[in-house]
């Protein structure tokens, strides 16, 4: 029973079959059919008019934005638990080229208006330090804390007075929306977002992501970054029809509540070693390393995370048995 | 009836079966179980112990291998046509940071070894000029040539004795294979090429290729620049598992010889008109302008190539009645 | 007696007084009172407000100024010979992050408007090829050739309606000046240069060459680019030393117009055997091996060229006698 | 009276002797006989067979020794307060087209083999993380202390054990070194050192540093990259000449003592006031804002470095009055 990533779930049956009814001659590249509609579909969502690529993983969609955002010679603010920072082996400094990330802490990977400023104001306005280009950061959070529209909204008012382009990471932008309640457009554009890595892989996705603009005079740039690095897929189609199969009927937002559900019964088994509230699909636990191996030895597997700390990461398709095993488990320590 | 691309095609319904029969939770990226077969499952074709990493696209196929082969401060000697040169969007300058590509003519795509000889003679000597340090070849030809392991082997040994790494972009390996009747490891590592990009996706895969490495100690570095370009997908079995099958009771022969066999059908309706010999699942014909708009007027789709010539490409899946109906057409011209 | 370049020739004296007088402690890098007067120099000089940064090599003024009109994933247009492609060891591609040059040909290493347009139109509009973004001309090119302003202009022209930016080299700007008796202005940002090389070193200075942007706001990003390549020096008022002094009293003319003229009395010594007319420092001539070994023999140091053909290139403090008898010894060939 | 930077001084008249001696025509860029016999100057003083070369910055020597020791896919270890993460723009990152720095404190920018490992260990061991490939320390430090041989060779076993390469950046070796009394050879190559840039711009150069390798079959690579940046000068043989007008008679050793012995008599002045040992030729005093208007308005011009902190520069220059004159200033406040 397997609690370490929700990146290694299985894709959604319907993912499949929409990749599967793709499957015949159309145009290669992204001048298919599917493709096409990509753009409608998330100005739809968004309630404005976005441009969007599909790409094939998060860090592609993270650093082409940021490659777009940042030039070579600036630096993206983020917090020190970024994935940016930490899981994508320098690919931020290899889209950018070279670019460099200046870190900030906060708490639960959250990252504060107060954070951010303080970071530019300790570099010198000259030609001998990395002026700050961009901001970004991660919602849900490495943590699983979602931002409210209004934290995000702050963020992007400091951002535009300091000239930071403003990126968001949603690799589970999914869960912390349905954990919020709020829309699309609230936690995104309108708080001052300019592109958004919209994450469909850990919520049913096979290997589809979506790179949304909301500038969207940034595509063609984009669309050229994304073939450079050998991201335009020649049958795109089976991106792009992925990824509509998740936004029909609100599968995306079924998905991850589902996710978040389990999360939530996770956490309710043991309120009291909850390191973070748990606000998406994440829960980090407090727990000896004996309570560790008893998990394990009843056959349930995570990481650990930090000296007596563990993380639990449920998905979209473990809404049954699993997980009321696991809570019981737990609460049983 | 699409005649302009192989890459539009569909994937193999075993292709999908086998990307169905992976969809479940195993280890992410590229520790699942089918992704730890592939090295065995390509040491066995090619007859010695081979490193075999998936990828997404033949772009990053060939740079992540020219990266490795090549500093940034080096030359590609590869030919003026090439797919490297005029269809990646200088994505081998993206990966490799910087190196040139040193372009050489040659009769149908086709790199001899005077040409590699003469363009590295032109270089002088000096830390002014960009030395080359690699050689490319593309097999079969952006035009359609198989190379025969002599042809590979005399080039290699120039390559050898310059100093340069060898490698070769196989997008239509199959195709020259099946036409050459040639062994893999013959027309491969035995003529002294290092690394080779092993094309699926023109011939019935979906969205997996293989780089293949002769010198597996090559692959712990590229396995790095595929994480740092964003080509590790989290469900990387599903890329493992479509290789795998196309491996599979030799479906890839199998594909390859299907469209071979339409190209000979096509060529042979018109043998007067081929601009080159057909030696793999390209035909490119002169006609005339009114003769290739009589040709789209009875419902064929295909690129214009040069004033005078058109391109014609065919599929695994073109095996009947298509075919034969444009074969009939171009004899009728 | 050396004619092989002016680049091994010594400084002119003024220069190394500058420098010395410059020698006292003031601020550091280019905050200093000599570096903060170029740009009112150039201005002057242009006749238009212009931005003016030193460097320290002709290399690095080209490719700090191709930098910021080319994008990583663009590319500039130039001559074959141009020393861009040929003998800056691939820093156009390391500077821009990996931009490429679009080769023209064309006589004596001049670039003509319809070879530019030719190579832009042989490029497809579309992600897969490199679409060009700037142009890029030598004056006087690497064949002792000028431009006149008209000549410029019309690739101005061209530039501007395929959305080139538009660059010189200036290694032998003055050389190619004083030929034409045409204005610093009308060659440059009158015929729609962008940015200019304006070579110091090669006529008389010891190791500052001016990068002169016609578009002033581009300053501070080459200030930048200029730091995070190495290139500003903590001293940099001795470079701006070295530059006003070859301004002052019009010494960058005198100096140009003495290498110019010896030139002249060498291509007068044999007019049928030039291969270019000259009209710098630079004399192209058809001698066999055996009258090359003649002037060798003699004392006369330069370059083959090619099979034969050599080089000769005069300096600023070549006036006198050595100019004489290697004119002596071409006649008597 | 200014003790802002030794940057800002100026050269010591017999650098300017020696350019002006080796102001004469000979082979341009670097293969005059002046830059033949820096091999052979530095192997003497450094008791063993070393590459030198020069170059015009310490940002150009520190990130060209960078490039050859640390892939663009790994990292490089130095404290949080280097020079190269905090005062060369991104320059690393530049050069080797992406490392990235992992950042270390210790006291006085100090560098402990503890803290390098600890920050290696905190690194996981697979492709998702950069690795670290490089350790770099600056002698004399940021804060003006000198490393001893026993330290650095301390660093160096550890790097050796943990297979990263070794660089210090030297840009006040020679104030470090008449602190501590030590060889040369002592604290770089025979502690494990790799590469050192040598400074000497901090101490009566004009602008010529000394990339020095210890592994002199670097010297190939180092050389192609130099030119590649732009920083391979054609008149090179005045910074040789420079060079080896500081080595010659012990001058560089000379200026240091001067310098060091300056900063001796400020830090004398205000024992108690002393941030930092005094071992080089800074000194970091603790002084009110009223206390540091007071010494400005006495006509002393220098930085604020912390609140309540400033930093005071000697340079080789500053041996008489105005040294006693501030050192009578700090007594007095």
């Amino acid at each position: 029973m397997r609690f370490f990533s929700d990146n290694a779930a299985p894709a959604h049956p319907r993912v499949l079959e929409a990749i599967a009814a793709s499957n015949c001659m159309d145009t290669a590249y992204d001048g298919d059919s599917w493709s096409r509609r990509l753009d409608a579909a998330f100005s739809d969502l968004f309630e404005t008019q976005v441009a969007a690529l599909w790409v094939t993983s998060g860090t592609a969609a993270n650093c082409l934005a940021l490659a777009v955002l940042c030039p070579p010679f600036g630096a993206i603010v983020c917090h020190r638990d970024a994935h940016i920072e930490n899981d994508e082996a320098g690919a931020p400094a290899f889209f950018t080229n070279g670019a460099k990330l200046m870190l900030v802490d906060g708490e639960g990977a959250k990252v504060s208006p107060e954070a951010v400023a303080d970071a530019c104001d300790r570099v010198r306005k000259d030609v001998h330090q990395v002026q700050p280009a961009a901001l970004s950061i991660t919602n849900a959070t490495e943590y699983g804390l979602a931002y409210r529209s209004e934290e995000v909204g702050a963020l992007g008012e400091l951002a535009r007075s300091r000239g930071l382009a403003f990126h968001m990471d949603g690799a589970r932008f999914a869960n912390a929306l349905v954990s919020t309640g709020e829309s699309p457009a609230d936690v995104t554009w309108r708080a001052g977002i300019d592109a958004l890595s919209f994450g469909f892989v850990k919520n049913g996705g096979l290997n589809a992501e979506a790179l949304i603009l909301f500038r969207p005079e940034l595509a063609e740039e984009v669309a050229i970054r994304r073939k450079r690095a050998g991201h335009l897929l020649s049958k795109g189609r089976m991106c792009a029809a992925q990824i509509l199969a998740m936004l029909e009927d609100g599968l995306w937002l079924d998905n991850a509540r589902g996710a978040n559900a389990a999360a939530q019964t996770l956490a309710s088994a043991a309120p009291g070693r909850l390191v973070y509230p748990v606000e998406a699909n994440e829960v980090f636990l407090r727990v000896s390393s004996e309570e560790a191996a008893t998990l394990r030895s009843a056959g349930f597997d995570f990481y650990d995370w930090a000296p007596g700390e563990i993380r639990l990461v449920t998905s979209w398709d473990q809404g049954g048995e699993a997980v009321e095993r696991l809570a019981a488990a737990i609460a049983r320590l």
